[in-house]
């Protein structure tokens, strides 16, 4: 045991703010997961109370909430090609951005977006979308639309990332109990099997385009 | 306190089953929520010990699994009408059927579907895009797609319910927070706030109808 360190010894604590506590929550988050990221153990790692949290973040949720808007603040400004090409970058962005943090995506999914960076993200979709000529209506629309999609996505990618086995463990694994159903009962996934289990990144850009197709070619009237 | 009761006077207690552990399951989160579904309460209602369950669900996991499993089973077969519209139905019905139980469409979020009423819903969806004339790539892409958005709009609506607040209580408390957006930061967002609220169901089938326009002018290729 060493000697006691004066308090006047120690280094300075960084003073508290959101955004340090956010930023405590995604390091603890990232590196054990969404079961360790608790008030108490942010407090901690901050070597302060849990009640010096409530000064600046709610609770655990206000703190997930803070935290997803902080990563969609990160979320690079697409630059050059049409407005399509903009606004499929912007979306293949947010979808990584999001998936890269577990539980976040499903922050996302249960609330109308309110925050700072996720007005400013559908924003720039509005705009994108404007640029490609749709009426106010449609446009509003299909950004819900995308903005869904783009949780979605990512809520998906993140509980394969979470189970722990890559995607192709998941897809090897399913690939079995394909293998293994009666072709009577389920004539068409039988048939289709190799198609539906592959595709990998090519099926992502192929969901983006359909979804921009069917925008295009849907007025909301 | 009453007298002791024989145990021969007891009504003859069920007989386990996977059936049984499933609905009764169902019957906890319905009725108390998300936290109140752990194997020892199922085990409590079923007047047993929690490793009489273990012989027929694998965990809480594979018990929640299962309860979806049931949930998907009850998707009514659309009938009449042309295979567009039993097909908008059919997604219509699982949305509504995943919806109603808190949790049960994160299940689908983050698994690939392979359980037997997830794949008889898939199957039907495959045969009915399988009429529209739909190729074998195009078919299975679009399904998958379909299914992601039948699960994200299920754990969205989820999500809504077990917020307490009426849809359109969140619908409010978002208008008043657009109401205070800085017009010069967010223009389109201002512009269109009235849009992007407001719609309600309709803005659901035009999901539907953007969904599936978008699949018929995208060849997987």
């Amino acid at each position: 045991m060493g000697a006691p360190v004066s308090r006047r010894a120690r280094p300075a604590k960084a003073p508290l703010s959101r955004e340090v506590i956010v930023e405590t929550g995604l390091r603890i988050l990232d590196g054990e997961g969404l079961p360790a990221l608790t008030m108490r153990r942010v407090a901690q790692d901050l070597d302060t109370g849990a009640a010096s949290l409530y000064v600046y973040v709610a609770n655990r949720d206000d703190l997930m909430a803070a935290m997803l808007d902080h990563v969609l603040g990160t979320v690079p400004e697409p630059e050059g090609g049409t407005w399509r090409q903009r606004l499929e970058t912007l979306i293949e962005s947010a979808v990584t951005v999001m998936s890269r943090h577990e539980g976040l995506a499903l922050v996302a999914l249960g609330s109308i977006p309110t925050s700072p960076n996720a007005l400013a993200l559908i924003e720039r979709m509005l705009t994108l979308l404007g640029e490609g000529g749709l009426d106010p209506r449609t446009n509003s629309w299909a950004v819900d639309l995308i903005y869904l999609h783009i949780t979605a996505q990512a809520a998906e990618q993140s509980a394969y990332n979470v189970k722990g086995g890559t995607t192709e463990g998941n897809i090897a694994a399913a690939q079995r109990k394909l293998d293994e159903l009666p072709a009577d009962r389920y004539p068409m996934i039988v048939g289709l099997r190799e198609h539906l289990l592959y595709g990998g990144d090519a099926r992502e850009g192929w969901a983006l385009r359909v979804l921009i197709n069917g925008i295009l070619a849907t007025p909301a009237g």
